[in-house]
């Protein structure tokens, strides 16, 4: 199960972030969990700011793409109970805060990409659109949004 | 219902857009309604253009997002014959054409989430996505995309 | 059916690509078919590359639009075996790396958005979104992923 690799992984998932205005972490509908878009955050601090391909390196947005994956899987256990309801990772959005001429995006995103499959295996395995853009809230260097299969989903 | 709440706090959707090209504003996947990304629009002309945080203050994107949600929902009512077939708003992308060094998306995009919000209720919290760009079509300063969950949807 | 259409019509899929590292072309869920962002691709090389705007002109964008809804369309079949199990197209996203004040990424979408509906007819009809981005993987011009709803997809 999912929780007990996790636990033999060592991996900890941070705190949940509080949700904020009228968006909410996680919304579900039928049996998908759509999570909002994550930036990489410790204690109501951006944890990597600036843009990849100038102060930011490829391996810090990766890091910075498996946090905001690690915080998608803590909102995703904070709404289901436990991750053992995730039945697999179905679409992940990656937003990378491009320096002019950086081209690596998918590079980035596969620090979100690996985290998800090592915790979920086969089923972690997810279509994925990488794209650079101009400016992420807070001046955050990545951006992670995806959507889950859940069971016991509800309408 | 929704109908009769939009009358009682005095909201007029506007015209839907017509719709253009081989692309439609809203297309039904089971019980989810897709609608297109909407720009701010009133007649055919862009009412809010250029970069969030240069020559567009925060309330005007607030302003312009709010707009784009309304033309949301203007679609949804065209599309559904009334928006009390809307049981809830699972998904909210917000483009926001974004003035270098700007990070404050997600306050802009609050102006469709408040606005969905108001109107839906706890139904329509959502989960959400708000990244800055470069360009927006026709210069606009935000265009906001979404999913929402419909009563008698078709395959 | 599309399989015969698409012989009719003289189009021919390009190769699918492998699949790279975590993320996977195509993911199914429940009838919807999830397909990553497609850059235009031939043999490994990216085929436009620059901004819309500035080195590529609307009419080379439109045609690398094109290019990668059809990679998309050679996954879907890669993944279903035939297209003749694609139901329809439900949702479009393009991404456009544009030129500073390059407004017309709906044209570019456009390339993507009439190969579909020539295929598919009023089913290939989709909600859509067009965003202009600062930079894409590997310099591409556009990048293009979809939604597709599937008959006998899985959970």
């Amino acid at each position: 199960m999912v929780e007990e690799l996790l636990a033999n992984l060592g991996i900890r998932l941070p705190a949940p972030a509080a949700p904020v205005a009228s968006y909410i972490p996680v919304r579900l509908s039928g049996d998908q969990a759509f999570v909002s878009g994550q930036i990489p955050m410790e204690e109501g601090k951006v944890l990597s700011t600036g843009k990849v391909g100038a102060e930011v390196s490829i391996e810090q947005g990766q890091e910075a793409a498996r946090r905001c994956a690690l915080q998608a899987l803590a909102v995703l256990r904070q709404e289901l109970g436990s991750l053992d309801r995730v039945k697999g990772i179905v679409k992940v959005d990656v937003f990378v805060a491009s320096a002019p001429g950086f081209g690596d995006q998918p590079k980035v995103a596969n620090g979100a990409s690996d985290l998800l499959v090592e915790i979920f295996g086969e089923d972690g395995k997810h279509a994925r659109a990488a794209v650079g853009v101009a400016e992420l809230p807070l001046g955050a260097s990545v951006e992670v949004a995806l959507i889950a299969r859940v069971a016991g989903g509800r309408g």
